[in-house]
């Protein structure tokens, strides 16, 4: 059925208007292909600058560094957005190993789990319980969980074809683990990394201790892939083994950062913005080029394309680089409500938070009206192998600007390799392909394009 | 009108015919993402033999080695098919440099041509005249040609965005040129890499001297593309620059060799031959892992995944391991005219060289009613991101059995990292992802399965 409602959406639209889309489509890639920035800023931004966690000096140098490439663009405005951000710090490198028999130890790499608290200044030892996951956990109950260290040793899924789906399936564990283990007298708490490779990096990302008490709060921490097999194995062979593990992080209190904005005022319906985005902050490890430099750089360089191209907006098109995605969303949040505020009309938002590799297409929150409109231009994109137009989530920073008629758009580059390098020290510009980045950008250009063209359902066009 | 024909193609199929092709395919792909063995063959095979030039030590452990593999799947049958083939070496690594004037060099890394002569043992030196071209050089003439080294640098085209197009759009400098350079009184050629980004390996490849009798051939290398945009920036500043390189390659007598073939025997239509297959041998530089070990460990992988998933082929499913695509297409020329020797029925070939990246969809060289029998499978793969159902080339190792019934594919993986390995030293394991691979083979395999299920227009079904 849907194929015959493509064609249909397809065939109506008038010739001329399908050929001028054709062509402004193909300009867009020809410039992103043969003189695309993104790559040369990313390059600065992971290599000069690095890693970039809120609060850090580098997520500031990274704010500074961005806005300067904004106001290099010729946008008919350039400015800085006040958010406050927490600061958590990793302070002296984590350390760990499993003990066999006293004195028998094997090193283990392990990354504290952002938000963690820290262990005791000497570490903690102790017994540890192996579980697949949560609903295992509750069935273990206080009796086999008391004083013990759980670890979490759910795999990702490798038979789920989407890599991001077989995250979801597996994220509470490292999101929640702690909270639900302290409930039965855990101390301490050790989860697989979300990585779908055997290798030796620890991967860290957010967790919360929801309305736990300061004082019931145990320590967590990520251990590599290699690590987990490890642990596992020695856990079969001996129950008794124990586990020993000191990191010194540590919340500190908020402190003052900034979304990065920039727009190009519409000619026709300046009051009609579009948005495309993506989040500046980064984890510590690594450098965050594909979490999320790639599209940071992609988002600014829509703009530039558009320009770079000729093209005059009709609607007001806005890149924000949101601030502290990665550990509290407070960019998303305060960009909705300072918009909502200044009583702007958001018609259309997209995002680009799921690595910098060839783009596959894009999924959408829409209504049903704006989804088959959308539809029509499939085709437009497929010369460009860009396939994948379904309706799905978009991204977190522009969620809190979903209503009814907005139409909010993720980019879906392909995700095989993205859980090789997520939130881990092996998230490095090397592993970022140019063409790759710029292919990612033109997509989101060229949807950008067509919506600032024909508006949204409940838009005016 | 394609989109109504497939639709219409694929509602025609019985409910229960899909169903059980929904599930067949299903579990290959479960079996190749959670049990997938190409990564390990790859592995030993890269890392264990490593580059397997046609007539070398290592690409006769890569038989021995493949042929071992294919003894341990259970196959009612594995052979080796011999197979003259030429043997060309490199000898002492290449030296090149550039000489701004009489002292003042600077080092550029080249390699030798496959199938280029040697320089003379000292090397040559002499001044450089840059073309983008073959054009480009038949329009300059003997007269600035004459005792010059020709610079051929013309670059892949970074607009088109499948880079195998890029690549065949620029491949006749490094093919011809040096034959097409010794017309006009040229004594040797360097050749830009074909590359699309900017770094320090040459990429060799096949060259040949056509009909040029052997005192007239003249050496030939490939440039880096840095060394190449180093040359080209300096001729512009001082077109007197000098350019000296020494190669000491060779081609040596043909020597004996062997095509690796193992087979499943049908159950229904013995006769009826379903061929999946790759060149084993690569060039000397790297370990091949993209061109071709992933081909040649997905080839086999395809046999063991029928097999895993209890599938019992109706018809008979070989693999062959092609020797010497890369400089002389022995292996598949061997294979097909002993094929016809033995009055074989092919009614289907498929081939992966392409690299073991994200599997995009296959293309396809078929007459118009197999054509339309499998855009009826197209929505089957759509789950599985594989969209890219094309008429176009399937590959050189196959090409032979062309006739006007058989049906040719190409596997096409994602294209855009492709050039960043292809016959240089940065062809390495590290570059492979384990799932990328899988998904290739399982595409492969699912494939395979239809062909078998369904057979082609010409033949039983």
């Amino acid at each position: 059925m849907k194929y015959f409602l493509v064609v249909a959406l397809f065939l109506a639209m008038p010739i001329q208007a399908q050929q001028q889309d054709q062509k402004q489509i193909q300009e867009i890639y020809e410039e992103a292909l043969s003189n695309g920035k993104g790559y040369t800023w990313l390059n600065y931004l992971s290599n000069q600058i690095g890693a970039r966690l809120s609060g850090s000096i580098q997520a500031e140098k990274a704010v500074s560094y961005t806005k300067s490439i904004l106001d290099s663009l010729g946008l008919d405005k350039v400015w800085l957005q006040p958010v406050k951000v927490p600061k958590w710090v990793r302070g002296i490198p984590e350390f760990a190993y499993l003990e066999s028999s006293a004195g028998f130890t094997n090193n283990v790499p392990v990354r504290a789990l952002g938000g963690s608290v820290a262990t005791p200044m000497g570490g903690i030892k102790a017994n540890v319980i192996e579980v697949r996951g949560i609903e295992e956990l509750k069935a273990l109950g206080t009796t086999k969980i008391q004083g013990k260290i759980v670890f979490f040793n759910k795999p990702m899924d490798p038979t789920i074809l989407n890599t991001m789906d077989a995250y979801a399936a597996a994220v509470d564990q490292r999101y929640s683990g702690a909270t639900e283990a302290s409930k039965y007298g855990a101390i301490g708490v050790i989860v697989r990394s979300l990585n779908l490779r055997l290798d030796d990096f620890p991967h860290t990302g957010a967790m919360s201790y929801g309305d736990t008490p300061f004082e019931k709060r145990i320590p967590a921490a990520a251990i590599s892939t290699n690590g987990a097999e490890l642990l596992s194995t020695s856990l079969k062979l001996n129950p008794d083994i124990k586990f020993f593990f000191r990191q010194h992080c540590k919340t500190l209190p908020d402190v003052d950062s900034f979304n990065v904005i920039g727009e190009i005022k519409g000619s026709t319906y300046p009051d009609e913005i579009l948005v495309v985005g993506a989040h500046l902050d980064s984890w510590d490890l690594g450098d965050g080029s594909h979490d999320n430099g790639a599209g940071s750089v992609q988002s600014m360089e829509v703009l530039r394309l558009l320009k770079a191209t000729g093209y005059t907006p009709k609607r007001t098109i806005r890149v924000v680089l949101f601030m502290n995605e990665e550990n509290g969303l407070r960019g998303g949040a305060t960009y909705a409500s300072e918009s909502r505020k200044g009583n702007e009309n958001h018609i259309f938002a997209l995002e680009s938070d799921s690595g910098g590799f060839t783009p596959r297409g894009f999924t959408f929150e829409s209504n049903q009206g704006n989804f088959e409109q959308l539809l029509g231009w499939k085709k437009l994109f497929e010369p460009y192998m860009v396939h994948l137009f379904e309706q799905g989530l978009s991204g977190a920073d522009i969620g809190p600007l979903k209503n009814d008629n907005i139409v909010l758009a993720g980019l879906r580059p392909d995700s095989q390799r993205y859980f090789d390098h997520h939130h881990s020290e092996n998230d490095t510009f090397q592993h970022i392909n140019k063409r790759e980045l710029e292919l990612g950008a033109a997509a989101m250009a060229s949807l950008v394009y067509l919506f600032d063209t024909y508006g949204t359902v409940a838009s005016s066009n």
